[in-house]
């Protein structure tokens, strides 16, 4: 009987330890079936959203957010869990905004707008204008100084919905929004007003960050996002009468730069502590939703990331850091911090991955990287197949690690199903009831799964 | 200046002919371009959703369902449009289903159920029983009849949420739903409640079919599902209180079979007219919801391949048919008449693609074909890549064009990123408010583009 016994352990000890030898296939198992069934990222993600919310930098919410991160990550059997301080801007939007149509006098429809994120108010009186429709920056100079002093500029260019790539067709778009008020300020208009980023029509504005370039500040003009159907409503509406004037009221502000934090935590490698490899997200968001999609899912699937990596069936060769970057949204100072600690301490990073796609089906990566790094990476993607992660391209990363450049071997981006995601992006659309679990999850584990491959192959 | 005009004409005329000669991405590229920007697929399903909604087989729906895509069909340039008349079952839930947990007696609590679509009746005072909870159909055998005569029996096996492939997981519960009852009555059971085929928490039960198989009449029992949520708090109840009854009342009905119809539309081919290239969905849904993932989607798909293959930029060389199948859910019989009537004909279908699983976004295809026609196929995957068309696999195809195993040389079903569609399957859930108008269109786009590529290809 004792024999028995003893035959069956050592049997036991062996098949284990056959399987520790071969079993990537089966660690990577592992951790879908983790992240699908024991995962944290979903009540992570409720507590973020629904118990903290939107949490803009410089907001009492923001400084909320970090203490809970801190908190829950502290929770872990990490090595370390500490803050990076980082001064980023503070911007308020103040009472809602307000805008109307008067087609003639006292004849008005009201608009959904929303300030854009860094504008400046209007005067307490609000600004009527007439308003010029266009569809490109280039066409302000066409226009010349003389039409457009005085008036509200309208660029109205839609997303180019037949691309299959959306977040191309943002960034074909997004210049509008960027620097359409700096611009626009140039030929002496009062305002500008920018169409949503968003395929779909619907009545929520989606703000984002502008900038005023070199402006000086007693140039500056407020600027606005419209819904898109507000968007159209006011082009047909300037079409039947080019006479019409539009009324726009904000008091957003721009307040003194205020403290805030990274969130940084990490598992301290077993064999090469000092080579790191990095997974992040952004941990500010912006006020109108809950930053459930922008950044929210990023968050809680990083800190997942790391929560796998602490189980006991999984021991790092090399040390796992989480960074939860604070301000990515209007200014990337948490991730300029970071980047200049690490350039400061030398610090030697084998990846750093970000996630700031929603929380999507995965579908993949794209990388920023040499050949040699992408090739060794793409003789990983049959560790993927089952689990339908096919994207592996070599054209970017993430806004927050790509100023890691030069200071990490790989820099990487989590590439979701991304065709809903401008629904939600920047808009009261981006809450937590429109994360699906599973979908979060998934991301979850296929950042973990390149983490773990990464770590234990090795990129040389 | 004629002579520039004319030189300018031939240069055209010249660089149209090359590529019409080569650009068969360039053709592809329209497809999208044209579904995406000018698809009628979305404003289709509004109608079929929200103008007639739910379309069981056998309801007045499900026949204004037929009036209205043959009509929507004959608006279109196509050669011809027809009905083939069908015999379908028709059962009718009645009034709402009633179900409360008694924990004690006059202390209950309201559960949401619904009836499994073939159930019969409860009598009309409903049935109170005492309940045994079990996860599979073979725990009846060890229960006995003994245990199980006069009681309820509650198949509480969740789906396995670690599967990624969740059609996969749908594979491994669903009999539970379609044998329980039959199964249980075998053993005295009074009744089965099962648990909705749904990963998530939620409060929406889940219908779909049931059999009785050869049990006779009298023998038959009511079958209901029950929410996840009142499932979890049902079997959470049963252990606190093994004693507990459950109180059931659902008055659905079968009716006699009653004349339904495929709808059938096609284009003639220019070069091979009687090959036939098929695209299809089944015209019926469950009543619960308004059947816009199950399978609205697929119907307004394969009509749109229809209305693409029509523009002039696209002259198929082989006959392009939509077929449009009656009673899919709950008896195929649309399908099988269409086989049925294939056969006698002896037409030579070259494909067979259908589209039932919801309007999510296209991940690729399954194929059920002899290996050669898989690999032609499977050389056609570069043109599918800027569209992030990914996965071809040779393991299925769809419950309707299955049965035309032996007279297609290519049976194929559109594959979907399927994460949520079990939220929504067979459930109040299923409406058009959760469809994403271009993951709908990148569907319809995705099977116009191997219909094309076959047909201009061809399979040999």
């Amino acid at each position: 009987m004792m024999k028995k016994l003893w035959l069956l352990l050592l049997f036991s000890s062996l098949s284990l330890h056959a399987q520790n030898e071969d079993g990537l296939e089966n660690k990577i198992k592992k951790i879908y079936q983790e992240a699908l069934t024991q995962g944290k990222s979903y009540d992570w993600l409720d507590h973020l959203t629904n118990q903290i919310g939107g949490r803009l930098s410089g907001s009492l919410n923001a400084e909320w957010a970090v203490k809970w991160a801190k908190e829950e990550l502290d929770a872990l059997p990490l090595d370390s869990v500490w803050l990076q301080a980082v001064m980023v801007p503070k911007w308020v939007r103040g009472t809602f905004e307000y805008a109307n149509i008067e087609s003639s006098p006292g004849n008005t429809i009201n608009v959904n707008i929303c300030a854009l994120g860094g504008s400046i108010a209007t005067p307490s009186i609000g600004i009527r204008a007439n308003v010029i429709e266009v569809k490109h920056i280039d066409d302000l100079a066409k226009l010349g100084k003389e039409k457009i002093k005085g008036k509200i500029i309208f660029f109205n260019r839609p997303m180019q919905v037949d691309l299959v790539n959306t977040f191309k067709a943002y960034g074909g778009a997004v210049d509008q929004r960027y620097s359409g008020a700096a611009e626009a300020a140039k030929y002496g208009a009062l305002a500008v007003i920018v169409r949503s980023l968003n395929f779909r029509l619907d009545d929520y504005p989606h703000t984002g960050v502008m900038s005023y370039g070199d402006l000086p500040i007693n140039k500056r003009i407020p600027a606005a996002a419209i819904s898109t159907n507000h968007a159209e409503l006011l082009s047909s509406m300037i079409a039947l009468n080019p006479k019409l004037r539009f009324f726009i009221k904000q008091n957003c502000k721009n307040y003194p730069e205020v403290r805030s934090y990274n969130v940084i935590a990490e598992i301290k490698g077993q064999e090469s502590p000092e080579k790191i490899i990095l997974v992040g997200a952004h941990l500010d968001s912006w006020d109108l939703g809950d930053g459930a999609h922008d950044d929210g899912a990023g968050v809680v699937q990083s800190m997942e990331v790391l929560r796998l990596m602490s189980l006991k069936d999984f021991r790092p060769k090399n040390t796992i850091r989480v960074v939860l970057f604070a301000n990515e949204e209007n200014g990337l100072m948490g991730a300029k911090a970071y980047s200049k600690r690490v350039k400061k301490d030398k610090e030697q990073h084998l990846l750093a991955l970000e996630s700031d796609s929603g929380g999507f089906t995965p579908r993949g990566f794209i990388f920023d990287t040499k050949v040699q790094y992408l090739n060794k990476i793409l003789s990983w993607k049959p560790y993927f197949d089952p689990y339908y992660i096919h994207l592996f391209e070599g054209n970017g990363s993430g806004a927050d690690v790509s100023l890691l450049k030069g200071n990490s071997l790989v820099l990487a981006g989590l590439k979701t199903d991304s065709q809903r995601y401008f629904i939600h992006h920047h808009s009261e659309m981006d809450t937590f009831d429109q994360i699906n679990k599973r979908e979060l999850e998934l991301g979850a584990a296929t950042m973990a799964a390149l983490v773990y491959l990464t770590d234990q192959l090795g990129l040389e």
